[in-house]
């Protein structure tokens, strides 16, 4: 059993960890593959030691298998394949009895406020497991968790199939955005500079435009006959797309903020009242986001092989890392935590 | 029959207008009463100038009789007594064709982009109207328009009997806000620095806060039992009210944008995405939100008498804009334009 730490300042240790036995309400899990977060690199970079406290074990985006099942664990036997919905939620606070555990007013997301998945065997509560059927591998299942996020933003805004969605940003929240979004039966348009994301976007089967060279809101005034976008996800969290998002939603547009904007950026408000606008917050998942994000892979409706950049084993996590730091190509690179 | 006409810088003249005769889709009324509005005050300093064109007759907040019936018109007969939603749309362009007329693409608003009530009589498309029950008076028909409003933000709001709201500025429309709020039985609070504002307020039946005295972010959370507010209405304009709105809002709270903006203040968009909040923008009103605020006064559910702060006859319209000049204890002025 060993585990990577994340120490500050771009550094891991990989040390011996503690192999100990589940409570009774929680399950021990080989883990298979874990997934490079843009919160884990945002970790990395140190901006977050504050609440991350390192030496720490990070790491949410994953999949794995049952080991050990606590005592009073119903419904999920040694050797199954799952994935964890990485929440800790309180279940007292008004929001989790308003049924909205996801943001419990004292939520701890496992990985950063608890001890999280680089490392061989992580203990987790089982109310956070989900079951992976037999069409979908552990490589897979490492891209539940944010295409989970995508599912929950899709949800968040209402998106009916033949409504042209608009994509502000096309890192891989956004391209899984995109790909919700298009297997919903929306038209989809991806707004990306880098031109790799933008030839990304299109291997997906879905437009994309370079805001830099196109005048973005006469583009989207054409593509949807003077209507305006149903809906616009707001994934850049750059400025020129805080401008954007009022221009090219239509009329009773839905806007959902899935960046997050820890500034305070201007917003024409006047067209939210003129275009009678919503501007919708998305934050993680619900339970139904990481069942919908499984049947989509399951069926086939969403493809997140081509997500999958790089795969190194935990030994070499600091590789991992670096391949992804300021690295536009790179969409999602594992990290193997038990060989297969 | 005489006309008010706008004549620019905060004057009118009383001229002989036009006796004309319906056409074909249109009928003609004897205005009752027509209420000034803020949009009117606007227009009276001298702002909108470009867009109204003086001289010009405005006014859309009335009541009146029919006393002439286009030759196409069904549904309507002489003496009726009616109410002028004061909307002219397109029917054509993708906004109209998916049924949200009333933020048309084309839109025309009645009595500013085209002459308006403060006249002896107004000839309008009946596809305009709705018809006062007879419990209704003229005086009261007057108020409709700015009820309209108030029910029309209520049900983008979702407000549900039981949830606690917060108007934040307690002018004619935040208290209109505040009473239909109360009507469909929700908590509510005013948030109004202005002393003779939160009296009013009281008088309704709702509470009332001096955010000016008052920590407002505690004093929500305290009325609220550290849930937050369920609904918040930004009628007020003003720079603090939008730093307010994003505290006050609880988890999945919805916060109403009935204020206009023309500048693009900043907004703490972090707490969209911490608290799951929405920001729905609300423009005028549809059909229903007449039928709705008829039924209010008609079933005395929402007593708008108390708002009538004077009534004065059309030939003394000046009289009646300056009693509103910078008059927070004034709510509504009534100009009369037909003797009863």
């Amino acid at each position: 059993m060993i585990a990577a730490q994340y120490m500050g300042d771009k550094s891991f240790s990989i040390v011996e960890g503690v192999n100990s036995s589940p409570k009774a309400d929680e399950v021990k899990l080989a883990v298979g593959y874990v997934g490079i977060c843009g919160t884990d690199m945002h970790i990395y970079h140190g901006v977050m030691d504050g609440r991350v406290n390192p030496p720490q074990t990070i790491g949410h985006e994953m999949s794995g298998t049952i080991v050990e099942v606590g005592a009073d664990v119903e419904g999920f036997t040694v050797g199954e394949r799952v994935v964890v919905r990485p929440l800790d939620w309180c279940g007292e606070c008004p929001t989790c009895k308003a049924g909205h555990t996801h943001i419990c007013q004292n939520l701890k997301f496992m990985g950063i406020d608890s001890p999280g998945a680089f490392q061989s065997n992580w203990t987790v509560k089982a109310r956070t497991l989900h079951k992976l059927p037999a069409g979908v591998n552990l490589k897979q299942g490492a891209l539940i968790e944010p295409l989970s996020v995508a599912c929950h933003d899709i949800r968040r805004s209402r998106l009916q199939a033949g409504e042209k969605a608009v994509v502000l940003g096309g890192g891989p929240i956004g391209q899984l955005v995109a790909a919700v979004a298009k297997s919903v039966g929306a038209d989809v348009l991806v707004s990306e500079p880098n031109e790799s994301r933008r030839a990304f976007a299109e291997k997906l089967g879905v437009e994309s435009v370079n805001p830099l060279e196109t005048d973005l809101e006469k583009f989207v005034d054409e593509w949807t006959g003077t209507k305006g976008a149903d809906v616009v996800f707001e994934v850049s969290g750059v400025k020129p797309a805080i401008d954007a998002m009022t221009q090219i939603a239509g009329r009773r547009g839905r806007i959902v903020m899935v960046a997050i904007h820890s500034q305070k950026p201007e917003i024409d408000l006047f067209q939210f009242f003129w275009k009678e606008l919503e501007l919708l917050g998305a934050r993680v998942y619900e339970a139904e986001d990481f069942d919908w994000a499984i049947d989509l892979i399951a069926s086939g409706k969403v493809d997140v092989e081509p997500f999958i950049s790089s795969v190194n084993p935990l030994t070499d996590i600091g590789s991992a890392f670096a391949s992804m730091d300021n690295n536009p190509q790179g969409m999602k690179a594992l990290v193997e935590c038990n060989a297969e």
